[in-house]
């Protein structure tokens, strides 16, 4: 179903450098749950925030087991590829910035064979140029530039789903069969008659408006598997309006 | 800079149907922000969530100006098209279902001429078969089985990113300009130098221990630009091991 291989999702890290919300570090757990990643670490965290991050109820495993770390150094020392995502709004940048997507397929086609680490900075501000000095390149989410910077989880969880999205996850659904030609005349005919047993049609233009209904009726894209009912309706409707028999 | 005009992102309007936690709607409020949306209405919200949102410290214009409504078909009856999101995991759904990616690529072809609501549902259980209902189709977020349930405000990221997301958000990064042969064979030699002069290199076979180390040297991808600073790391090293003037 998803992009990568477990074998490969198994070599991304995420790495939330000094996260201050336990929430925030919940959802980023969450996030890689629900696209199968399980390599958490966390460099230097606000250790209120971990602590109660860990031992909330609904805590993943993963984010009992995500590895802590002194240092961004000693976090990533093992990745053969380390990005840092950042808003990429005032400062001055030294590494190459790739959007979203392109940096995406350049990590899928990495994970193949590397350990990669993918930092995400802390909620206020963000990965410092320090921390940007670890990194082999750098990852901007395209936000508008007036509210550029996302949430820590809301971050983790579209760049994750960004590295698993398919293009098809599953078969399109089937091409319904549209009613024939025959099914919607049908269908006018009782549409019109209902609209004449209701004065709707103007006596003196009757075909006018007979021709504006099978327009009408063209563009609705009826179903061949819904024309059966049609026609009930249509039977019951006429039926009260009087001319039992009719449809 | 985002896929879609303004005029086309102003036709979408996120529809949050009977969020139960505060932060999650100021989680959704700054994800429409991030992506540049600005219609969000709710439907039967818990009054006392969406009062604590609407006033909490930082919460957006937008959440402000969030439209209430008491019904679901009353929030999306302006609509064109209304489209469900769901985990699709157990419910036997009546809807065509489509991958998100998939979906979203129909949506940005329709934002051109209508309004589109997008359906996201209470935290704990997600749309009702009722609410379902009202939609022309589904779209689910591919996720891993085991986990397929995200949380509200995350989801509301990833859909609202996928919508906008660009295959290039800006020119790519220059390729930079390798190092050439003859710049990478006097960085090898230097290094050779330096590695004799430290007792690395093995006298009885010097020209294996050479011919590893430009291979290694080979494998650095060394840019043109910076070979003059590595030529000052070694004269350095070099007249530090006792050999001025060698570099």
């Amino acid at each position: 179903m998803l992009l990568l291989a477990p074998s490969e999702r198994d070599r991304l890290c995420v790495v939330l450098v000094s996260p201050r919300n336990p929430l925030n570090i919940g959802a980023a757990a969450r996030a890689m749950n629900n696209f199968g990643f399980r390599r958490l670490r966390v460099v230097n965290p606000y250790e209120v925030a971990f602590r109660e991050a860990r031992s909330a109820v609904g805590a993943s495993d993963m984010l009992r087991r995500a590895a802590e770390f002194g240092s961004l150094a000693e976090a990533v020392a093992d990745c053969q590829l380390v990005i840092g995502t950042t808003a990429a709004r005032k400062r001055q940048l030294r590494q190459p910035l790739r959007a979203l997507s392109d940096g995406t397929r350049l990590i899928r086609r990495r994970l193949g064979s590397s350990r990669i680490a993918l930092l995400f900075g802390p909620e206020k501000r963000g990965l410092s140029n320090e921390d940007l000095s670890h990194c082999h390149w750098l990852l901007r989410i395209p936000t508008c530039h007036q509210h550029g910077s996302m949430n820590l989880g809301q971050a983790v969880a579209v760049c994750l789903y960004d590295l698993v999205r398919t293009r098809s996850l599953r078969p399109r659904p089937a091409e319904r069969k549209p009613a024939s030609a025959g099914e919607l005349e049908a269908i006018t005919l009782r549409l019109f008659e209902t609209l004449r047993l209701s004065g709707y049609v103007n006596p003196q233009s009757p075909a006018s408006t007979e021709a504006k209904l099978r327009r009408m009726v063209r563009r609705l894209d009826i179903p061949a598997a819904d024309t059966d009912t049609w026609f009930g309706i249509f039977r019951q409707i006429l039926w009260k309006l009087g001319k039992p028999g009719s449809a």
